[in-house]
């Protein structure tokens, strides 16, 4: 069912106040989470709601928490999350690192001892509509084999890149691992096969079978090793850059809770060239033939527009279980 | 066979005197090309030389040019890189961001007008022997298709990131096809398959075929869509920050000669507590359970400091007719 994006985030609002969160943080909270439902990202929208709430109760969370500088040179800076809500300690950071980089160009924020950040994007649509060039990226949980083992050693740590422009903003979000958890359970819920291989069965042959994936804990990392690679310089840059917890300190204490996270900045000319530029590179992109007929190709965020610009006038689709569990709360 | 890399070195070193390359600019030129087969990366060390040459001999490649800055605002700078070698070009703008970064913690330098610069890693062993964090990328010639698309309208945009660690650097280093059209010629000339899907048949069809692949022009992006979108991404960087050249600009003009590149450096904490934090992420990786018996887990780099070993005991291994060629010349 369909619901105005108003309704939405009042909803997520009361149960957020009903908490304890301040009547700022709790506008702020819920405003993401309606605009992550708003733009398609349900799995970080009103469908995380109810796991955000848990950990809220379950204290991994701590909802009034305020970010404290801890070092900074130049313009780098470290900063401790106080495990307050990722999505306000993520916003934090971003802008922090937007004000640095118009003082210095370019700009990087670490922040330890944070929580997950919902959708990624949205610190990459921030730094956008700032005019920034936006690069982030979060450590999470272990959840995926490093290239040649079994065991999940490595997060699938999203990487956000955003580049600002006037008709949208391109956007790219994307986990490390070629398909989430979230993902793997929607096919199989469907009792349907991947669109391509996303992981390994127990005999290491690659599958297309979602359940035979989340059974063996061996999703793919993108690109094989080289994705495992890419995984583990990004933990890497993370704990160093904030002093915080890697992939390892976090699965080892058990929930995804205290992640490190990295936003950088950069400050693009923003003459007219720099557009010509950028319409130059997207409409090459767009002048491949398709695949398919009456195919076409889209660039990263182009879509999200799409489904936002819908949302908007149509009302936000939400499940219409979670939405009732939501509303119960 | 084998050869000292001493031998290899004082030849390049002679081709490139003989083109007109100064005593010092020569030097430089013919030693990234030996480290580059002394560690293993043949592509862009031995096997590469003869088309630089040629590409020197064609005024793509122009030996004495110097950049010049273009412009700079705080910690990042645009240069100019008039067509030099671009080992050269791309070893000057990584010593740049580092003492860039050395004052401002972090720093962005980019170039246009510049060419290959050989193995991407180079710049990355560079900033961490500097005891920095060196991240940086390239724009190529289109030569792969957009995610959803059949006509290679993508560069395959190498991206290197590279974390200092006492006891051997991470440095990742990887193009963003899952396969060089170096590595399928590779295949197919041994007459084998790829050990994974590395492609599109004719008809649309994955395939682990390499004749086919490069026949129908349809390499994978890593992780496929999300590939597509990362490749994407990284030209509008690098041309929006140079104000350089697009892979749709290197692509029209027929060669590629004059793309655009960008290096980033982070000053890290280069306390014990960094130390400690890398090798966690390092160790636990390494402790999932092989998937073969009496396999291992490899962090990006270990790899080429096992083969710079053992090249620098037994000599470079080179390609016999290749290095006969380059004696030739």
């Amino acid at each position: 069912m369909n619901i105005p994006f108003e309704k939405l985030r009042s909803e997520f609002k009361r149960v957020l106040l009903s908490l304890g969160f301040s009547e700022e943080k709790a506008g702020q909270c819920a405003t993401i989470f309606a605009q992550n439902s708003r733009d398609g990202v349900h799995s970080h929208g009103l469908n995380r709601f109810p796991t955000f709430i848990q950990y809220v109760q379950d204290g991994l969370i701590v909802a009034e928490a305020e970010p404290t500088k801890e070092g900074g040179f130049g313009a780098i800076e470290q900063w401790d999350g106080h495990l307050g809500p990722g999505m306000l300690n993520g916003g934090f950071c971003m802008n922090r690192a937007i004000n640095l980089a118009k003082e210095n160009g370019i700009s990087c924020v670490a922040i330890k001892n944070t929580n997950h950040w919902m959708r990624g994007g949205t610190y990459g649509w921030q730094a956008a509509e700032a005019g920034m060039i936006g690069i982030c990226f979060t450590n999470t949980i272990a959840n995926m084999p490093p290239w040649g083992g079994i065991d999940p050693r490595l997060g699938n740590n999203p990487l956000i890149i955003a580049v600002p422009r006037k008709e949208g903003h391109v956007v790219l979000d994307m986990a490390i691992s070629q398909y989430s958890f979230g993902k793997l359970n929607l096919y199989k819920s469907k009792n349907e096969q991947l669109p391509l291989p996303g992981g390994y069965d127990s005999q290491g042959d690659l599958t297309t079978d979602p359940g035979v994936i989340i059974e063996s804990q061996r999703p793919l990392p993108i690109g094989f090793w080289k994705g495992s690679g890419l995984s583990l310089v990004l933990d890497l840059l993370a704990t160093v850059l904030s002093q915080g917890r890697s992939t390892a300190d976090v699965t080892n204490a058990g929930s995804e809770s205290g992640v490190s996270q990295v936003f950088i900045c950069i400050k693009p000319d923003g003459g007219v060239k720099t557009e010509t530029l950028i319409e130059e590179i997207i409409s090459y992109t767009k002048s491949s033939r398709p695949e398919k007929e009456g195919g076409a190709i889209y660039y990263p965020g182009e879509n999200t527009l799409r489904t936002r610009e819908k949302s908007i006038q149509e009302g936000v689709w939400v499940d219409e279980k979670i939405w009732k569990q939501v509303q119960g709360l």
